[in-house]
């Protein structure tokens, strides 16, 4: 078939003592994301997202959390080897949007680079790559400040 | 590209002293949504998909819950402005696929009314236009009836 | 149209005494997925997506769980039954890409044996059937082994 749909969904702790990483970019703030690499939780939802549209399984399968190959590795070099897994496969991306669910800090302002970031890595435009981002309304462990979710669904196509 | 896609998510908390908004329609029940505008929690999920498939940011980019114009505003209104948004940017909906995620009331019997609202709004026929939804089984901030969840999708086309 | 696009979600609970029935597979483990059917949280989202994206509303509408008939009912039938409901409107399914959200055991060994089943089941390639899985890092009802989630999203044609 011409066209593919996947979604990706991630989440990650909230602590001190990281930097926040998002879509690629340092956002300063008062804690960041835990985890295994930088926790950047957008690309790891892009990824996934892409990786499942093309059936090629998910992130824990390419860059499993055990290897310390990817001890706090820059999750913009995860992405880069995503767009090479779903090339291989002929598939290219039509458009990505995502969601940041987190309480804080407003990431508003780092949007535009975000995209330029990510739209680089993939080779599309700033406008096939959609962020958008929203309070929980401080309810669960978003609302309470533990943890950040994203989730990022992805249009691919046989090139 | 002729195709896009989008997903929304949106959360509010539910409280006493306000009408519970859901879908453009008034549902009966105990306890309402809290938002500065009406908090129909469906209605911005549906505008967050159409603006993040067209990549023109979120509904809090677009409506502001900073801005007085909002205060408490009909979320019809919001998706009215949305799909001249995208309609400016060349794009139509082809089909919605949504889910309500919410402990009680059973939104059953005003689907088809919510259907009926939506699909106006926007120009589309009602089976364009998908609401389902589902407990969260008592588990969660949804499950203890603090608040409400909606998830949308939506498929774009240029026209 | 074409194309149509599809989102479900669903909720079940962990608990004693019942089988883990995930993606159609009996995955071995200390607790099973609570329910009126089997509880198979993964088929649940697959068969909502599919009626989502036909607007044939839920699996609620159809599959209602106060009916004895689908007491601890193989969710594999109601898959099936799904199949032939989307099918009736001229539609067939392109691909689904799917999350499982949990805590523990790792799916991972189980994942070939669910795309099997399930793509047997719709009469698709196990190539179009993508079962991803992730954690969400001990945080909410999931973390703390309460409960199990599944995303599901499918892109649909029109046969």
């Amino acid at each position: 078939m011409a066209f593919r749909i996947g979604l990706g969904v991630d989440f990650h702790q909230l602590g001190e003592g990281r930097d926040l990483m998002l879509g690629g970019v340092h956002v300063p703030h008062t804690v960041g994301a835990i985890g295994h690499s930088d926790a950047d939780v957008l690309l790891h939802a892009i990824c996934d997202a892409m990786l499942g549209a093309a059936c090629l399984g998910d992130i824990g399968v390419h860059f499993p959390d055990t290897d310390m190959k990817y001890k706090n590795i820059d999750s913009k070099v995860l992405l880069a080897d995503t767009v090479k897994l779903i090339a291989k496969e002929g598939y290219a991306v039509v458009n990505i949007d995502s969601t940041l669910c987190l309480q804080e800090p407003k990431i508003k302002p780092y949007v535009p680079q975000m995209q330029q970031t990510i739209a680089s890595l993939i080779g599309i435009t700033e406008k096939d790559i959609s962020i958008k981002a929203t309070t929980t309304e401080q309810m669960g462990f978003v609302g309470r400040k533990e943890g950040v979710v994203a989730y990022a669904t992805v249009l691919l196509q046989r090139i």
